[in-house]
């Protein structure tokens, strides 16, 4: 079986031949060939550049041996196309001119993603071309409720008070911004489907800065809505991941999500009864495991696979979180190995 | 009924005449009196300064009307006390010469509270004659796992991957300096309550970086360590405090404590379940519901007094984690004004 099965089969709970695996951020800082072509340009024009961004999406499929490529890129260049000024430097990224309320909103425009996003989907047809069916491309984009955080904070931030005060007191500003947000990724996922994706992952890095209350009001709704607005087959499933997730798992299942990634904070039995039978799991190794003694690796690797045996369902194997810029290469590689070998047959 | 009977017959599941309130780092940045106290000396040096460390705890006793006083102090004096250099400024704080191994654990000392923490000790001397038993006042410490992972990475983190790989890598190593922690908290915490701490919260900001069975072992165990090495009684209860404790919930009951705080991700009647019937809950409203206008901010709190009631047993109103620096101080007024009117007659 090849390993482009192994990973569809599992997001459709289908049974593949052994447990695929991938890593968020597996294109990253941990890898030298990643961090040799980004001291050639900065981190933005790396998005933008096709063939480098090519070349970095490629690097851990060979390297690691993972069931999956994830496109390389950043979920703030849509805002970016939207019409906001970004800068993503070492402070973090930032847009200087954060959203202000109703007004900065409604000069935000839906990009037509051929000509404003083109440079992603140029790098997705290059990467289809070196995958050669080698491995699934996951394409991404992140998700509507952490994009406007973003957006109107400015910046990343612990607490997001500024963009919770916005869009709770305000439900008509963030019905406007959280759609015209939500309108924009989804022409931008269904382009990247039409162009060769055959995965998609949605980011909702802050959906646990948001009590449940509030999730089900400025988060769910949203990324349902793209959902919804996909033309896709069953042979394209679509991952809905977020941080700090534990009590919105069943809202992130209800958002109609073939896959639900989960943070290591939940035992993957634990988040079998939250999300439901339908939806596939994705997860859960802390990424500091992989800082540890091979023989503490194996063994957390093997907890994950008895915890998503007892969930039952589909299981794609993931970290809870992206894999860490100074993890060791070769615990990253042995980890994947270890995946592949499974558990002992009962 | 006096303000003192309310904060402490909540904490022991009585019935009090109305639900008290107070609110974590209630002595801080957002209030105008605070800020020009801080103009005046350093952090630390407010620590070390017990009238002007008592004069910033009693602020929020007089201008916002709460239930009980919090001793104005840092969780990482204690670390400090034990033998490291610590640095406050206004990056945050830092250990310049973190422990890098079971040889700088064993250079680490148990305090004795009265020689080497006394600015502390003679703080609560202070305090309590300028409360006059108006409110009780609340001692506390960080959680051994929380100055651990401070200790060992140097600064706040994101992942704590150096703390958690030291500690999970090394279990010698680990049991060594968290038993060496405790016991500098457990003496720590017995000077409070001999000095006149009428109640004790314990601090574990970073619980939730770590999964529920890493927690078994680095967290909870430490935290019921110092619980059982108390001698305190049933006037004097515990608190015992996480971020992003959702799973972690029933291993902090476990511990001993009288009461659970909760952060805002898991509402209060959910959160009885995994607490169990015997504890008290402390919690919940989202920092950031109090940059809401009136009305909102009355909805939020009317739905956490709801939630306690679904939930039975003591209730200690309060934030899911500390009040926010830019917080209007006429909204941290208005809340405990809604918490004490309570919710209408059934």
């Amino acid at each position: 079986m090849s390993r482009e099965d192994r990973f569809i089969k599992a997001c459709r709970g289908d049974q593949p031949d052994c447990t695929p695996v991938w890593f968020m951020r597996q294109a990253g800082r941990y890898l030298k060939e990643y961090r040799a072509v980004r001291a050639k340009v900065s981190f933005l024009t790396l998005c933008k550049t096709p063939d480098l961004a090519a070349e970095v999406t490629m690097q851990p499929v060979d390297i690691l041996g993972v069931d999956a490529a994830i496109l390389f890129s950043d979920i703030l260049v849509v805002p970016e196309a939207m019409g906001m000024h970004l800068v993503l430097d070492d402070a973090g990224p930032q847009f200087p001119e954060p959203l202000r309320g109703p007004a900065d909103a409604r000069r935000l425009h839906v990009p037509d993603p051929e000509r404003e996003l083109r440079y992603v989907l140029d790098a997705i047809r290059l990467i289809r071309k070196q995958l050669a069916g080698k491995v699934p491309l996951i394409g991404f984009c992140g998700a509507p409720w952490t994009l406007a955080a973003y957006m109107i904070e400015g910046h990343t931030s612990r607490s997001f008070e500024r963009a919770k005060a916005a869009l709770l007191a305000d439900e008509a500003f963030a019905h406007d911004l959280l759609t015209r947000i939500s309108d924009a990724l989804t022409s931008y996922l269904q382009a990247q489907l039409d162009t060769g994706a055959d995965a998609l992952q949605i980011f909702d890095s802050w959906a646990g800065a948001l009590a449940p209350s509030d999730y089900a009001r400025l988060g769910a709704p949203y990324i349902a809505q793209v959902l919804q607005g996909l033309r896709r087959d069953r042979k394209q499933p679509v991952i809905v991941f977020g941080v700090e997730t534990g009590e919105l798992l069943g809202q992130l299942a209800a958002t109609g999500a073939d896959v639900v990634g989960v943070d290591w904070r939940v035992p993957l039995d634990e988040a079998r009864g939250r999300v439901g039978p339908a939806a596939a799991l994705q997860g859960n190794l802390d990424p500091a495991s992989l800082f540890l003694p091979a023989p503490a690796i194996e063994a957390r690797v093997r907890r994950v696979l008895e915890e998503a045996r007892r969930a039952r369902g589909g299981h794609v194997f993931n970290l809870g979180h992206g894999i860490l810029p100074a993890t060791p290469v070769e615990n990253a590689k042995l980890a994947v190995e270890l995946v592949h070998r499974g558990l002992p047959a009962r």
